[in-house]
């Protein structure tokens, strides 16, 4: 586990996955995107990825949305998957799952078409249940999956909101508005950590959403 | 109902919300905006839409958001909410509504920390059932809260996602692929419509995100 400047911790990742939304542009998921042994493309992500001076290991996709410079440059390391069932996010990675890899982050999978974002942060709680641990990095913040009673690193003034997946007897310690048995997304939101870390207890499945920055 | 270029029947709203997330850059939003009656901003949207060229004829939250050029600038238009339970979203349309409008398009609701997005998002469906006619504007489509069966303008290729909330018996007719009850954010994602209009069957709440563009 490593602490960043923010007080962020966050082990560093096994592969990293970019989509095809908004490339980052916050430092943070810059450094973890930096630092991973292991960079797979969804597709058109590449193109954004080669932009900022970076090398994709591989590329995921269909290739329909891949620059044909990118097609041409990086034949020998895309991998094609034409199922029509899944989504590029969950084909890079369900790829990487194949492959052993069981720690990844996933940036750049927010920012642009707002029903692709609403699936793909939805997709992260399929993942767990794949038995990956996997992350959302964005320019605000990063979402995680969670289950049944879990404690989590934050700083004090973190802002702090839960997504109710089927989770149920949901209660925190740590947090500055206690949370209950909501229903509804905006229930969960605009929480803040009172600490060093929180703690949720609950049964069943839930997502997490910490911003890197404390409120001002 | 008026069509646009891109073929998007929206009836003119009898007021607009500017919220506190990215300010559109859009032409359709932004035209929406510029045919408005009324724009009410929730406080620090205010700051985005008046460096903008626009004014806004209402400011409704706390004002903590607001710059203190605008505080002053626009003080006999403020109109402070202190209420913690809801978000300065709420504070604009219920305002709205007290003053006997019920017809609400949301603008710059989305693009900055997801987590306000996804409560933005998901609070449509509360005001439709306070008997509200919304619709939410983004830079790249629009999301609509609708029960039950109901009949949606489109165009063919046009991209659409359905989220279902709490509507059991869901199917479709005009869409690519027929929907069915689906009970996650990202199986009713990545639709198309294929000629005019689709229709949803459905008893309950769902949501449906239209683009304004045809897919490629």
């Amino acid at each position: 586990m490593e602490k960043n400047k923010s007080g962020i911790y966050l082990a560093i990742p096994e592969a990293v996955v970019v989509g095809n939304g908004e490339f980052p542009s916050h430092p943070f998921p810059l450094s973890v995107l930096d630092q991973a042994p292991c960079v797979v493309c969804c597709d058109g992500g590449a193109n954004a990825l080669v932009e900022s001076g970076r090398l994709p290991d591989w590329i995921v996709g269909d290739g329909d949305s891949l620059s044909e410079e990118n097609r041409i440059r990086f034949q020998d390391r895309i991998h094609r998957i034409p199922d029509q069932e899944t989504n590029d996010q969950t084909k890079a990675v369900s790829f990487l799952a194949s492959q052993g890899i069981r720690r990844i982050a996933i940036l750049g999978a927010t920012g642009k078409r707002e029903d692709h974002t609403l699936g793909n942060i939805s997709l992260l709680m399929e993942y767990q249940q794949m038995g990956l641990e996997v992350v959302m990095l964005t320019d605000y913040g990063f979402f995680t999956p969670a289950a049944d009673t879990q404690t989590f690193a934050g700083f004090p003034h973190q802002q702090v909101s839960v997504f109710n997946f089927d989770a149920v007897q949901l209660r925190s310690e740590g947090l500055k508005y206690p949370i209950y048995d909501f229903r509804y997304w905006w229930q969960g939101t605009l929480n803040e950590v009172e600490g060093d870390s929180f703690r949720i207890m609950a049964k069943g499945h839930y997502l997490v959403y910490r911003t890197y920055e404390a409120k001002e």
